[in-house]
């Protein structure tokens, strides 16, 4: 077993599969979801579904192949996204005319549907959102955070003016800022990307950042408006109340499966995974201890308090295997079960169990008069805890006052001789790519975003040229 | 408008598409699942995993590409669905060394991932369901019924027994019977195909059929009994309790978004689209009437009706646009909404509202005093009635008293000639795929389904040999 101090990314790949939450598949960079790990994201669609039909928006379903056509008729878009594209070229024992692209996402394909939808304000807003499979062929992979195949939600929104795309824009990234933060326990801090990581094709792209316990960052969301550019290219157009035809303005959001990897990254430990309460399969687990089997009191005691936790809608696993308890707590505990309920003869005696929290250290006696609210109440407490936990650890590796590359370059150094976080650095940045190239060659940090007003202190340098900063961004390596 | 009678192809594709149900894609054969058509699967996606979890089975997701060598592995399983397959050849700009399959099913896919997770009796069951897209590239297609991308699950069990594989095969059966009937109001009959309708690499393959308006049948939801022929295909063995190894026993069983199809099929009319309650998105239209604009508490009323039904969790619609009362109501109605609720000034006065059922013809008023009672059991007794309908429908078109394919010729034709349907056939058959072969020539009709016993009166010679008959066998035309 490795630690993550020892070596982090061994020790995710050892966590997930000891978790049982994926396996590899024989299609290289595309994994299985298996049931543990399916079952985290369906928790995520339904959080998010929730949201989305509280802001209007509808879930469909669009075609997965793309005509290359499509592709060609946003130049960024194509450009951003070609290098990354599986290409279905023949069917049913004959090439194909046209070349048909797996989808990475989909703004084409919606798009041309908008623009035979949309005809009039009337229609405006379209707000639509599906659930699907994307594929980016990707040369490094690592399960969950990168892979060839994921899934993901997207958002397509077409709007009357660009104020009003401009808010849906923002609007999701609050959703997926809250969405996160409470149901993943992953704090996230919300900006703005740099001209050279936008969406290929987009205006503006907004996205929330997490920071993980190596200090390395994961996109963990993204939003993004996109003016007319994707109206114009698809044709968007519909009449307004003067009479004209005039193009609409579009937003495109969405998260994906990486926010399994980012929940699982932030919260698990030395001793295998920890899950948030509000996303895991199994919430509770109950193990009998001592002679049980010759005690058949303890099993019918947790039986009863089973039931008491499913009236409840809690998630809950009785461990009534021949294992030992010892083999039976590690085991649960490598699968992140949040809560552990022990109930022997003697707890049995005195009226009570024992629990144990998955990011505690200590065992706690519950009596048998306050169990289902004592229950009810530490996995409400285990969730807010794990987000406080994960705010401090991200507070404690904030630096922000680096004001040179030769001081970032130094600090990076200092950190990873002494065997801690080089974390993530605010920096001024005077607006060029040059900086941010340059940044990157001699660091390996990148711009994560630039946070949106008063969340951080501005600086006024840029890191790079000392010339006036135009931008304060985060810098950080990231997966 | 094309009526049923006329045209009864070209009135389905009439009613999905004045419903708003779904659009054509760029890509032949594959379409857009609108919101409203999606939001339908959504309601059968819903009500089957509940199912699903009550018999222990768990949701997963498998890689969509499918390596070229698994397909191979099975050879009935290859020959039967080569003729169907897209081919990814190339990703990121460089050819595949191996072409991969756009999954048109995932026996292959999953049982390598069961060959590794399967290795004691302890493992077993295994049972895994997938919700996913898959592709099979049809030269004919039809909306919802047949496209070359659909929408479906896909159950996937491996047992220790033969006999525990089998009663999971019929088991699921069961569970798409009651679905299909209690939730889409579409009756079915459940039975085993023949051999040469079989799933491909299949021991045995179960079905239930539906009956159409039109007569002809679709294949509602299979089951398939794979006995060991997978196992030993992708080596899916384990250490049963005599400490050998043996191959498993596995099943596999599917629905898709062609229960949409089905479901419309059955219940629409010449006024556009009739949805079961129980399935659709919205439920309950409520109309002003009369000079309402004028007098502000009609609207009121039917704001405080609208709060009464969104409390009993009644998915509901007010239409408070400027349009004519009799476009709303047509409107309405090509969409399908169960029941509509219509408020005007006189209804104000004597305490009442106004109903219509989208099934029935005429109108109701329902008093304040029962509002919600009656609103609550109007839609059950809707649900239930369009089964009974349905039925009333299906029983109407079985023909069980034709013995010689000479009669079931002249039967068709006369039929045809009276403008009736020719429906369903019960028919003796000898078992042989010639008998098979010549019904299909000579009529159209094919075997759909060998009912269960109990089911029907058996015939006791072959319709094609007047030799006895081996098995009683459904003939229809078929989707």
């Amino acid at each position: 077993m490795v630690t993550r101090k020892e070596d982090f990314s061994k020790w995710y790949l050892q966590t997930i599969q000891q978790a049982d939450l994926m396996d590899y598949s024989p299609v290289r960079g595309c994994m299985i979801f298996k049931p543990d790990g399916f079952e985290i994201w369906e928790h995520i669609q339904a959080a998010f579904n929730a949201r989305f039909k509280e802001e209007g928006v509808r879930n469909a379903y669009f075609p997965m192949l793309i005509p290359e056509t499509f592709f060609s008729k946003e130049k960024d878009h194509i450009e951003g996204f070609s290098p990354e594209l599986p290409w279905v070229t023949e069917a049913a024992g004959e090439p194909l005319e046209e070349r048909l692209a797996l989808r990475p996402t989909s703004e084409t394909i919606i798009g041309d549907a908008y623009s035979n939808w949309i005809q009039s304000y009337r229609d405006l807003p379209m707000q639509i959102n599906q659930w699907a499979n994307v594929f980016r062929w990707e040369k490094k992979t690592l399960p969950f955070l990168r892979t060839s195949e994921f899934l993901w939600q997207e958002g397509h929104t077409a709007h009357a003016t660009a104020e009003e795309a401009k808010e849906r824009t923002m609007r999701m990234l609050t959703i997926y800022r809250e969405v996160v933060e409470e149901l993943l326990a992953v704090p996230v801090v919300a900006g703005e990307k740099t001209p050279s990581e936008r969406f290929a094709g987009a205006e503006n792209t907004y996205s929330i950042e997490a920071m993980m316990q190596d200090g390395k960052a994961v996109q963990a969301g993204t939003s993004h408006y996109m003016g007319t550019k994707f109206a114009e290219a698809f044709d968007i157009r519909y009449l307004n109340t003067d009479n004209e035809h005039v193009y609409a303005y579009t937003t495109s959001w969405g998260v994906s499966t990486r926010l399994i990897g980012a929940m699982i990254m932030m919260h698990s430990d030395d001793q295998g995974l920890v899950l948030p309460p509000k996303v895991a399969p199994i919430q509770v687990v109950l193990v009998p201890v001592g002679p049980w089997q010759k005690n058949p009191a303890i099993l019918e005691k947790i039986e009863e308090l089973n039931t008491q936790l499913k009236a409840k809608g809690i998630r809950t696993k009785i461990d009534d295997t021949d294992n030992s308890p010892g083999y039976k707590f590690n085991e649960w505990e490598l699968r992140g079960v949040p809560l552990r309920i022990e109930c022997g003869p003697r707890d049995l005696q005195n009226e009570q169990v024992i629990i144990k929290l998955r990011d505690e250290s200590d065992k706690k006696a519950v009596p048998f008069a306050d169990f289902i609210e004592t229950i009810e109440s530490e996995l409400t407490t285990m969730q807010t805890r794990l987000l406080t936990t994960a705010r401090a650890m991200n507070q404690a590796n904030y630096h922000t006052n680096i004001n040179t590359l030769d001081e970032l370059v130094e600090h990076i150094e200092t950190k990873r001789a002494a065997g801690e976080l080089p974390g993530w650095v605010l920096a001024g940045w005077d607006g060029t790519e040059e900086s941010e190239a340059k940044i990157k060659e001699l660091t390996g940090f990148t711009t994560r975003n630039i946070p949106f007003a008063g969340q951080v202190e501005e600086k006024t340098t840029c890191i790079v040229t000392g010339q006036p900063a135009k931008h304060t961004v985060w810098l950080a390596r990231a997966y």
